[in-house]
């Protein structure tokens, strides 16, 4: 494999620190929407895990000599975006959008991570590995379903509403960021690897909606 | 000393552990006002902070025998009315009230563990360890006074606000929960002893609203 460009490494590094950021922000604001003392602190610490990846990469930004509020600068839009386009107005929304949308980023940047050098590759998997709040968002909207079953079909369309922003939130980032769409296209070899890519990401998005019991 | 009432000890970390949780929450929401990537990640980081300490105390009430939401729930309304009472439309309202408020709070349960047992205590005392974001806090108020004095009175006036609503919401959970009332008078030994104890928050106060370079 290629030896990954420094720039492109800087760039993924930067886009996950400030994704980071965003997740913390979102997470902490849907804690407040929990039905319970226990929900909410149980959402505040996914919360405060994000914030703790997102200092991990902040000083492995500051390894590689970028200024890593430089290095997140040019990805706030595309992320911001896709959070405002997708904020959750229940409490069971915010746990879909915690478990669907952060695994989705999660694969991403995963299959990403793969195409960089050891240190940096370590990095992006160790603050990418699940802190174990997914299985609290899955008991959740699952026991709500059983609950109600009319849930199902408004919690399905949400989830699909989901993958559809961020589809077009990545592709508006990485057709303005030519460094990342070299490391992809590179690292996979050539368009048809991205495409198996794509389908990597889309099948394990499918089964996630099932384990929730909903729809994809 | 006499041994402490483990009701009023669970009472206690009750409290606590609602404060740590909702000290994350606006935390949270005052890192959205942030000028700077650098400075909201600095508030997230105070906030996840603030949640490890919720988790501390939320093991130590369930070794007590204690739910930790019902050790909680007494004190939703009283702390609730204080944010709800001191919310900061500006970054630099919510520094000094994460300096000043947070002090004070601080200061207040410092000197009732020192009524408790020593497991408990020091647990207390470890949830309170100030994290070095105080210095964060000060820094940022100092400089932005140094650039326009005229912020010097406004957030003057803010600090004593934040000290009156806290006296008054301390006095009502107080008044409204005897074995934590019995707790201080007993651990203070006379009603002199809780006037000393209120005269050293105050002064605890004064020295850091000096410090942000404000009128007491």
């Amino acid at each position: 494999m290629p030896e990954a460009d420094n720039r492109a490494v800087v760039d993924l590094l930067g886009v996950l620190a400030y994704a980071e950021l965003t997740a913390f922000d979102r997470l902490a604001e849907d804690a407040r929407l929990a039905p319970t003392l226990d929900g909410r602190a149980s959402l505040a610490r996914m919360a405060a895990a994000e914030i703790g990846h997102h200092g991990r990469l902040h000083e492995r930004l500051v390894e590689h000599g970028a200024d890593p509020s430089e290095a997140m600068a040019p990805f706030v839009r595309a992320l911001d975006a896709f959070h405002e386009g997708t904020r959750p107005s229940t409490w069971l929304e915010g746990l879909v959008k915690a478990y669907v949308g952060d695994g989705l980023a999660t694969d991403f940047y995963r299959e990403i991570a793969a195409f960089l050098p050891p240190p940096d590759r370590d990095l992006v998997l160790e603050v990418l590995a699940d802190t174990g709040h997914a299985d609290f968002a899955v008991r959740e909207v699952r026991a709500a379903i059983t609950r109600d079953r009319r849930l199902a079909g408004r919690l399905s369309l949400w989830g699909r509403r989901l993958v559809g922003e961020a589809i077009s939130q990545s592709q508006a980032v990485i057709a303005e960021h030519d460094r990342l769409a070299a490391l992809i296209v590179v690292g996979t070899g050539d368009l048809a690897g991205v495409g198996r890519l794509i389908e990597r990401i889309t099948a394990a998005h499918t089964d996630r909606m099932k384990t929730l019991g909903l729809n994809p």
